[in-house]
């Protein structure tokens, strides 16, 4: 969708439907009220000013409503800002739909579902199979839906599950140049490393962290539920306080959240892949928005760099 | 016990039944065996090298084994250790018992125990009050002779009682100031805090760590078992997450092992009062063993300080 | 005063009196002057913008003025903003005052000098205890009034006699709990430690930091002025050294304004008995301003932590 | 070789040729002369002591020099120590050859080349592929056979060359799995990031750092010879400049040797590559040495961690 | 020229001819289009703001145009504002030229490349005094006009020049002190040090950064360019690796952008002397705008110090 | 004294009188007793071991005491060490002298004297010669023996007095170069900055820390004694607190022991010139030891760097 949002420029015409995302009220220095509009597209979203806006207006532009929108992209304080023109609600007959401007995966949950059930079917220990197992089928309504993360990467429809089978494909490959991985162990880590997100995140449009997220986390969260799964499946084993410390450890370092720093080979692995999927997710997103011979903007995730992007091809 | 190996100095002849802590073969640069033993009473420990060790020595001098040594206190790269003139297997003659030559915590258990049991029965919360008295009938074997750590502070037998008792003591006297404290939460919060070494260490005589306790550490176990807990006994409620939350959070930062820091006022009241009472059970133990006027030897857990003892009384 | 600025939230109505702390003339996008005004009662403080303000509005609210004001609390950039819609000067038939609206201790002046006295009475070491008879009577009328900061914690009248009243209080319990300490030295460490910021800031009413206080710091200011009085007094002997290092050392820390770090008991406990009561205060302070189940504001003296008020009582 | 060196245990009888890597003199706290010798095999290397050594022992056993050896591994300051019975200079007739003891890639060095040519002749962009050939023909002595450090990863004959083909393994992969990667600037990239080493290091066997290699460093060394043989080229075009930007960015941080972060997708996928295959590399071969349910030494690269083998399969 | 934008403060009027260095333009809440330019003379410069531009504003208001412009000096977020009254293009009669509003070094840059001749005429190692007469003739036209940086010091016509030979001054006062100092090596890394910066930099006037300025850095570029320069001069000899060591370590730290710190006496030397200069030249810029009694505002390259000017005199 | 200690190398006899720094006495690893020495000269020390030594030997050989000793230099743990051939005390007859055995600056204590005399001549703010001139007088008889240290840089007999006037001789040429700097303030601070070392340090030959020095340390000593002395001279004036700040900043941040950092362009100033005077005096005195063309020992106070002296001359 190379027309969205996220592909014009400062000075551009742009008049589309979006989706309104959220609506805060404020006072003009003129003492006059107006609206923040926060409206996305699949392609990215633009802050909007409504300026004078009446109650009515209000009423009209709340989260989660379509509008039909013409404006014109400025810059405001280095950000693109959409100074509003013209806008209404959509209609019914305009015949557009919340779920067509909500960004998702770029791969089907329905194929993502099938991908993760095939390397499930291949793994061979059974305590780390049968905890896998326990897991999806527990999760199996949000798992094909659930975002990675409320930004940076993998934050859209379907995102947890498209990340854990792209590090489960990258897994796959190492497992062939290194033979001394435990697939296994490295198949069921990837798995359940982030599903504590479900209960770290309110839902799946435009997710908030829950009071359990916010105080705990998801890394204690995944780790006491793989204990309580375990004692449910009436598993005894070595399995279970590795998968544990597989989950503890994934972030790599104290100060990222992991008590514990990898102490297990797969451990290790498993937190160098996810960085690579993490990192590749975002600067591919974020390079696509730039042409050759341009900088992107500064990425917080990134440690703000600005990345370049080369105007030779291969 | 003032005239325990803790009290002698360099130069000094010590003549006295001791514990053997640990004892490991090495060979001198003159190609002989010899025996490195460490030796301890309840006033502290000391290593000795018995020269020329015979396999018979070998068999005789082991952990856990109580001796009689005469020797002299020498200064080997700044440390003290003991040069051995003789030694010899204590006998059942000596009436010497190896319970004599561990170092207890100053007050009873039962004492203590008395203390904890009367603190719970205040408490007037009775999700918390649940919760807690569960935890105190599981551990109940345990909870009274546990050290609270392996080394540094309060590490010895009742040890983690102890600490628990003291934390109590401060948290009442914080409370009568500081009305606005839940008294509930943070008494609640203090008892289970440490629960968690009973599982991160072996024991209680010589204490390592456990696998778990390696790969997981006391902190997220403890997390895990509250929320079993709870289950268990059907709590649902508020108070289980922000219990989870005082025990998560309680080494304050996240590089100190705690991925979330204290977001509660009592997690922050709860850590601040484990600071004190760890930090004064090691001051007054090392500077116990220093005259008015001296310097103590550094001290590691405290950022490698060196306290001095002043010359002056109240 | 629960009715205070401090209890309103974004939306309502606002119409009371209020101390003008602060007032900025500045130019809008229009081109017209306006005031920027910081409105203060005891409950807290709020900006507020005059828009198009006449030279005879920049006369009638400066700093230190009571006005009567009608408005709405707006929010701007994540604050809340006072929008006026009428404001007058204070005549003297409203019948309100200016000490009134300046924050206080929550105990009268009186009351803990009299708490101060009594401890001081209770010193045994002569030494010490003269030495802090002799600040107490130089700064007899500034140790009653003075704020113990400019911002974070009791930074209000009467503000570092209760907070060094409060930590008396909390070295005593300490004393019952750990008789090891020496209690006439952390009274005296405790009294003097914060002493120096009577010369660091500028007064009682909106302090700036002086000359001195910004060169220099309250904490050399104060290790001279013990020195010069110890001189005064021809008292030689450790406890001056000592107290010294008790002032020098109380921030714990090299990067937090001590150049040595406690290096004696007393010295470290100071420390920490400090660290609770300015924690405390900020604490229940903030915590006083948010309904159970909410979030405090992200506070900058406690690390930049959002705390939680949980919805359980003891 | 599992019966090398490197898999012995203390307590065991030695009984072996081996390279004697290092040879120092020392004099005995009895006055007498005595030889510190590090002996390697192809499993791992280990220090010993020839006490009294004469005159005749200085020149008998020197560095390069292959020895037979009988001795006993003891334990000395917790590494391990072969204590000496016996030494003699290997003889031709021992039919043994200092080749057989140097640690070698696991795979020939001729199929590592044979890999590297297929993976150049792939390449389809000619600025880059010209600056790769020039610098595989420059180098075409030393390439197969360099280490690709002195110590922690690869430090064997072939290391360098090894750890390239497998991170162009590992590119390869990734190349398939995010097709948005240049993979012509990332296989360049990889096979020029390490060439720096063979000026910074002295040689193949017993490597030390050239005065190039301690002033300079491989990094900037390199960057400058991407230049000139672009220059020799005659290739102009930003390949030259983003190669040497891959050079130099490749250790990932200032702190770590590179004076520029990644700001280029390649770059960034390049550096940790080269983290994944060092970090197998490391603890493949260090969990190579311990049994399943034990902890490895702990590794000075992978930040001091002990890492533990877990007891089950698959 | 104490009458320039630089001494003038908050209030005041100003009426005076200056340079547009930049101008953007933007909408303002109200909906109009204005320009926002930057202003500069030789004391300075300041933003203004022009409110409802015309598409004639935009064209007439370019950067590097001159300006006659009136207005007042604002405070708006706590920086000075112009506030506009009115503005014009400057006209050939007005007499004024660009060359008079472009800062410049306080020496003209006849006599600085005739101090540094001199220097250079001194030198006595023939290898140094070559390679630093190559660079000198290289780039005969640029250094002489070149800044030493974008901001924080020397940032103006000449600068580096000019920096340059301040430095020469002190290290030819220092080798009087030190003795031991080799004064050829020391002036030939002074005179490189920096010269990177013209390939960093795109040009004189508003320079910014080149692309090979900000992938690869001034350092290594001018690394690069003394092993070329050896090269081609056919200097052979441990002077190369010295010199490039003293332009690849004065940064400092690896952390500041030196990927070897300083590892010989001159580099270390030349690093504080980079170091004094730099910061005498901030200090006194920003002190020269501060009455005795003031502090300045805060500095970002001196750690966001604010310095104050003492009142009294020598 | 190119014939002393700090010239021989591993491998060296040794024969000369040298002074006893310390004696200590352990017991060997066969039981019998011996005495590490610690022996000097002006050119450096080593470590002594005496073997088997007798009662009379612990009386004959004590800290202070002149010895003839022959011996041969070891390498042990890869710092030299003297074994001993044969050591007797030093007799009347042998006509040497404790003094020619201590490190002295290498130039006159009177000469020092009367440059520090010329420069406070100079000074024209009465405030601040005064001050200068009351120090002066008050350590006439310490100033011109004391060391600056007890190790690192300047830990010599007159090594404060000789540190002081180098640094004077470098600020008088700063002040030419940069005349803005006010000189009598940057002299009075270099003066001044470590006067307090005299009450940190015990006393000239083998000094130690006092009990002031261990718990206040020389900065606030020496801002005491500054206070103090300007109420005595009754000298009112910002003279007094930038004199105090300028020592107060002078290690630069608060991390290195000053609370405040510069704020003043002479404190800013004193504290490089004091960074370069030391680092000039460690590196020369230790480039001295080597060779060209080698590196020196790793130099702690230098963050651990070893240096290299190049093989080339001016």
């Amino acid at each position: 969708m190379k027309n969205g949002i996220g592909y014009h420029n400062v000075g551009d015409l742009f008049d589309s439907f979006m989706l309104v995302k959220a609506a805060t009220k404020g006072v003009a220095s003129n003492g006059k009220p107006f609206l923040t509009l926060v409206l996305s597209d699949t392609s990215g979203e633009i802050e909007a000013k409504l300026w004078d806006a009446t109650p009515e207006d209000e009423e009209l532009f709340h989260a989660e409503q379509l509008v039909k929108v013409m404006g014109e992209i400025n810059q405001f304080r280095g950000r693109s800002q959409l100074k509003i023109h013209s806008i209404r609600q959509a209609q019914p007959t305009d015949g557009v739909q919340v779920a067509d401007f909500i960004e998702k995966a770029p791969v089907d949950k329905e194929e993502l579902m099938g991908r993760l059930t095939e390397i499930i079917f291949d793994m061979k220990n059974p305590n780390l199979q049968r905890i896998v197992r326990y897991f999806v089928k527990k999760y199996q309504d949000e798992l094909g839906v659930y975002p990675a993360a409320t930004k940076n990467h993998h934050e859209y429809v379907s995102g947890l599950l498209y990340h854990v089978v792209s590090m489960l494909n990258i897994a796959k490959e190492l497992k062939n140049l290194y033979p001394e991985i435990n697939k296994d162990l490295l198949y069921a880590g990837i798995i359940l490393h982030d599903l504590g997100k479900m209960k770290e995140l309110s839902g799946i449009s435009a997710p908030t962290y829950t009071l359990e997220g916010k105080l705990l986390g998801h890394i204690p969260m995944m780790v006491e539920e793989i204990g309580r799964a375990a004692e449910e499946l009436q598993i005894i084993g070595e399995e279970v306080t590795i998968l544990q410390h597989m989950v503890l450890s994934h972030h790599g370092k104290a100060e990222w959240g992991s008590p514990k720093p990898p102490l297990v080979r797969e451990a290790e692995i498993l937190h160098l892949i996810d960085l690579i999927d993490a990192k590749m997710n975002m600067l591919n997103r974020t390079l696509a928005k730039v042409k050759p011979g341009e900088f992107t903007e500064r990425m917080f995730a990134m440690d703000n760099r600005s990345f370049y992007k080369p105007t030779f091809d291969e």
